[in-house]
C-alpha cells in the first residue's frame, strides 16, 4: 500500500466542495466522508479542502461568538480520527495574539503543520481585518519525500507569502481559497497564479470553494499549474467534486485527467445565477420559489433560471394584470409558463388598486396623478406574492435587474418585494444576452425557446401607465448600461463619462438617479454578485449624502 | 491684539458641529464661518474641528472616489485664506503610501503640522482599514509658546499615540473625534481620556462631532480635562456649538465657563433619537414625516419623538383600523394626535384586505388561516402610508422596536415599510421608560402627558387577530429584553442564558426566532443606534446560516 512503499508520485484530491456557513458539524461530516472517499476510491495520499472549510466562507460575525473556538476544536478532533490520508483544510484558529485565518495539515491524528494567512483582504466584499490577525513566516511540511508550502487565497495575489514558502524550501505550493466569482475571474486567477508559479519556478495546487452564500457566488474552478505556469488540471466551474492530480516527486511534474473547459461570459453568468439561487433556496429550506411573470424579459429570464436551478415543479409564476397590461404580455407569460411546465395563475389587481384609490381619494383630493398610482399597482402585486409566499412557504423572487436597481426604477415593497433578487447585478443589456444564450442552448438541444422570442424583441415597458416605454425617460439601454458601469464599477465621474462621449444631460440625470436611490437599494433583497462591484458588501455608500456628482 | 502680544494664555474654541457627509464645499463653508466667528466674537486663538470635518463621518466609499483628493485640496486652499486664527481640522489625506485619516494645523495660509491617525478602528460600526493606512510617529506643534500634541479619536483609547506625543514634548494634547453615541458612552469617554490625562500628566482637549448620519448618532459632548484628569469643560450633548477654553501657558491650567450637565439614560436616548430623526429628515430634504398611529405605545412614542424633532406641523399621523382594532385604540390615537396638534386622519383597511382575500380565495382554497391574513392587514397599511408618502413627499416612519426587530415580530413591507426606523434599537421595556420620562418632562413643564397614560398601561397587542396579546407567544417583555440583550449585545449562548436562570424552552425559542429573522432585518429601514450593538454595521450576520444555537 502506498503508505508503506517509497513514493515516486503523490496523489492529491482537490475537494471543491459546497459548505454551509456556520454549520461546523455538518461541514466536518462532509469533509470526513470526502476524505474517506478520496482515500478508498480515489487512492489519494492527501485531500485538500478550501479556505475556512470548517466554517464555510464568509462566516462574518459568527467568528465573534465565544463558542467558536470550542466548536472548531471539536471538529479538528473528529478530523484527526481519519487514518491513512493527509488532510489540508482551513479553519479559524485562536492563538495568543488573536484569531487567525489558518490552514492545518493533519495525518493519522497528528498535526503536521499550521499556517496563518498573511494577506487579509479588507476591500471590496471582504472584511477579514474585522476578525483576523495576520500571520507571519512560511510553513513548509514534508509529505512522502516532497516539501510542500502552504498559502491561503489573497496570499497568492501578492509575491511575499509564496516567495517565503519557496525560500523555506517548498518544492510545491498548496493555495487554499474562498475566491468569489465575477465575470472573467477564472481567467484572472490563472493569470495571477501562473505568474507566481513562473516567477518562483513552483508548481501550485489551487483549491477553491464552490457554492452560493447570500450575495457571493463561489465558482470553484480549482486548478493545478506546472512550475512553468502551464495548466495541468482545470476543474469545472459551478459544480462540486473531488479532482485528482498526481505529482511526480522527482520531477514535480503534475498529471491529471481533469481538463474542464472554462465557460464563456454568458454561460458563466447564467451558471453563477443558477447556482446562487439553488443554494440560497436549498440552504434556507424553502419549498420552492414564486415570481410575478409580467410578459417582460426580466421575469422571463428569472423564471428560466429558477427552473434550471430547482426544476419546474418547485416554481410558481403569477401573472397579475391591470388595465395597462397588454394582451401580448398575458399571452407571452402564459406561453412561457406552459412551455416550462411551471404552476401558473393569473390574479388581476384591479380590485386592490381600486380599493386603495378609493380609500385615498379624500387624502389626495385636488392632487394630480403621478408615480404614486404606478407604485400602487406594483405594491398590490408585491402584497399578493408575499401572501402566497406566506401561505405556501415559497420564496418570492423579485425580478428587477441592475440597471433598474441603479437608477431606482423599481418600487420598494412592490416589484422589489422578495427574498433573493436573481438579476440584481445583471445589467439590462446582459439580460437580453442571457435570454438569447439560453435559447441557443435549448435550440442546440433540439428544444423550444425557453424565453419566447417575442419577449426578447418587444421594447421593454413597466406597463404601469398607458403606452409606457422604459426608454421614454432613460437613455437607450446600451448607453445607460455603459454610463452605469463607468460610474458604479469604475468610479468615473460625470465629467469623465461626458468626456468619453456621452450626452451631458443624460449623464447628469442618470448619475443623480443613482445617488438618490441609495435608500431603495439598502432595503432591497440580496442577490448574486457577478460584477466587480455589485450593490452589496462591495459598495458601501451613505444614504444621507451631500457629495455632488461632477468631477 | 493677542496675535502680537506675548501670550499668558491661549483661547481655544472647540467646534462641536454637525456636518453633512460628502458635502466638502458645504462643510468647508461652515468651518470658515465658524472660524471667523471664533476669531472675531469669541477672541479665540485657535479653533478645533472634529475628525474628518471636511468630509463628515463616516464618508464610507465616497473615500474611494478619484476626485476626493482634488476636492479636499480645494477645501484646504479655502481654509488657508482665513487669517488671524489657527485651525485644527480633520481630512482624508493622500500620501505616497496611501490614504490617511489626518489632522492638519493651519494658520495664515501656512500648514504648521500634519498628523495621521495611528489606531484605525475596524470593529463594531467602523471600517477604517477599508480606506486608510495607519500613520506612525508623533506630531507636536508650537502655538504661542506652548507645545501641543495631536491625536485622533481611537488613538486616545490606546496608550501609544498620546504617550508618543508626550515624549515628543507635548504640554497639551488635542484629540479630534467622530465618536458615535451609545448609552453611557459620554461617561466611558471621560473615564478613558481621564485615565490617559492622569497617566501622562497631560491636559487634553477632546472635540467631537454632533449629528445624525444614517444609523449613527454623534452626541458631541466635547470636553477639556486638566492634567489631573479633572473635567475643566463639558460641552452639552446633542447640540451644535462652539465651546471656549482658556489654557494658561505657564501652568497649563484650563479654565472655562461651559459646564454642561450629562443627561441620564432616558434623556440621552430620547435626545439621541430626536437628533437622529431631525438630521435624517433635514439632510435628506423631506417635507415632513408620516406614521401609522395604532393606539399602541410604539407609534405613540415615535409620534412624540417626531414632534419634538420637527414640530407638529411637519408630522402626519394616520390611524388605519380593521376589525380587530379596539375602540380604545382609535380613541387613544385620536387623543394623542389632537393633543400634539398633528395632522390626523383615519383610513380603514377593510376594503383592501377584502380585495386581497377575495383575489386569493382560489389560490388559498382548503388552507386554514395563519400569519398570512395578519400580514395582509399590515401590508395594506404599509401600502397606504407609502402612497401618501409618494404623493406628499413625507417620509414614512416605521414604528417597530428592537425587541420586535430581534424576534421578527414585524411584517416586511407592512409595519416595516418606511425610511427611518426611530425605535429600531430601542427595546420594548425602554419604550415604556421613554414614554414615562417624556410625560414627566411635560408634567414638570405644566403640560399634559405627551403619551396618553392609557396607552402606557394597556397590555401590548399587534391587534392583528381577535384578543391578541404580544406576550401570548413571547416571554414577558422584561425577560425577553434581557434574553435578547445577552444574546445580541453580549454574544452569550443559549447555554449561558439558561444558566443565568431563564427558562430553557423560552430561551431556545427566542434565540431561534432571532436567527431566522435575519432576512427581515436585512431589508429593514436604517434606524438610530443607541446600544453597544444595533442591527446595522455592528452586527454582520449571514442570512444563510447553519450555526446552531446552544453552546
Amino acid at each position: 500500500m502506498s503508505l508503506q512503499s517509497p513514493h515516486t508520485s503523490i496523489r492529491f484530491a482537490l475537494a471543491q466542495l459546497d459548505f454551509l456557513v456556520g454549520d461546523i458539524p455538518g461541514n466536518t461530516a462532509l469533509m470526513m466522508a470526502q476524505a474517506v472517499h478520496a482515500r478508498d476510491e480515489l487512492k489519494a495520499d492527501a485531500i485538500i479542502f478550501p479556505e475556512l472549510s470548517l466554517t464555510g466562507y464568509p462566516p462574518e460575525d459568527l467568528l465573534l461568538r465565544p463558542s467558536l473556538e470550542r466548536r472548531v476544536q471539536a471538529a479538528v478532533e473528529q478530523l484527526k480520527t481519519i487514518q491513512g490520508i493527509t488532510l489540508v483544510f482551513g479553519l479559524p484558529e485562536q492563538r495568543e495574539n488573536g484569531l487567525h485565518n489558518a490552514a492545518w495539515v493533519i495525518r493519522d491524528g497528528q498535526c503536521l503543520a499550521r499556517y496563518a494567512k498573511h494577506q487579509l483582504p479588507n476591500h471590496e466584499v471582504f472584511d477579514e481585518l474585522r476578525y483576523f490577525v495576520a500571520g507571519t513566516g512560511a510553513t513548509v511540511f514534508e509529505l512522502h519525500g516532497m516539501r510542500i508550502g502552504l498559502t491561503i487565497c489573497e496570499d497568492i495575489w501578492h509575491s511575499g507569502p509564496a516567495r517565503a514558502a519557496k525560500e523555506a524550501g517548498a518544492e510545491l505550493l498548496i493555495n487554499i481559497n474562498a475566491s468569489p466569482f465575477h465575470v472573467g475571474k477564472a481567467a484572472e486567477r490563472l493569470g495571477v497564479v501562473g505568474e507566481r508559479a513562473c516567477e518562483l519556478d513552483l508548481p501550485i495546487l489551487y483549491c477553491n470553494v464552490v457554492g452560493g452564500q447570500d450575495e457571493l457566488v463561489f465558482d470553484g474552478g480549482s486548478f493545478a499549474l506546472q512550475a512553468s505556469g502551464e495548466v495541468a488540471m482545470q476543474a469545472p466551474l459551478f459544480s462540486a467534486g473531488l479532482h485528482v492530480v498526481d505529482v511526480d516527486v522527482a520531477t514535480r511534474h503534475i498529471s491529471s485527467s481533469t481538463q474542464a473547459r472554462l465557460p464563456d461570459r454568458h454561460e458563466s453568468i447564467y451558471q453563477a445565477l443558477v447556482l446562487a439561487l439553488r443554494d440560497y433556496v436549498t440552504k434556507s429550506g424553502f419549498k420552492g420559489v414564486l415570481l410575478g411573470l409580467s410578459g417582460g424579459i426580466d421575469s422571463a429570464l428569472t423564471l428560466a433560471i429558477a427552473c434550471d436551478a430547482l426544476g419546474a415543479s418547485r416554481v410558481r409564476a403569477v401573472m397579475m394584470p391591470y388595465h395597462y397590461t397588454a394582451d401580448i404580455s398575458r399571452n407571452d407569460a402564459a406561453e412561457q409558463a406552459t412551455r416550462l411546465g411551471v404552476h401558473y395563475s393569473s390574479l388581476p389587481i384591479v380590485a386592490m388598486v381600486e380599493a386603495f384609490t378609493n380609500t385615498l381619494s379624500e387624502t389626495f383630493a385636488g392632487l394630480g396623478a403621478d408615480k404614486t398610482e404606478e407604485n400602487l399597482q406594483a405594491r398590490s402585486r408585491g402584497v399578493l406574492l408575499m401572501a402566497i409566499s406566506n401561505k405556501l412557504g415559497y420564496l418570492v423572487l423579485p425580478t428587477g435587474n441592475k440597471s433598474e436597481m441603479s437608477v431606482g426604477y423599481a418600487t420598494l415593497y412592490g416589484d422589489m418585494a422578495g427574498g433573493f433578487a436573481v438579476l440584481k447585478d445583471v445589467p439590462k443589456v446582459e439580460v437580453f444576452e442571457l435570454c438569447r444564450w439560453r435559447n441557443a442552448q435549448a435550440r442546440a438541444a433540439g428544444e423550444a425557446d425557453i424565453v419566447p422570442q417575442r419577449v426578447i424583441d418587444r421594447p421593454p415597458s413597466a406597463e404601469l401607465a398607458p403606452d409606457q416605454k422604459d426608454e421614454d425617460s432613460l437613455p437607450p439601454y446600451p448607453a445607460l448600461d455603459e454610463i452605469l458601469r463607468r460610474y458604479i464599477e469604475c468610479d468615473e465621474s460625470a465629467h469623465d463619462i461626458i468626456a468619453a462621449g456621452f450626452d451631458a444631460e443624460q449623464v447628469n440625470h442618470v448619475l443623480r438617479l443613482v445617488d438618490i436611490s441609495e435608500h431603495k437599494r439598502r432595503q432591497s433583497a440580496v442577490g448574486p454578485r457577478i460584477s466587480r462591484r455589485g450593490f452589496g458588501k462591495d459598495r458601501r455608500y451613505p444614504i444621507v449624502n451631500g457629495w455632488k456628482i461632477g468631477d
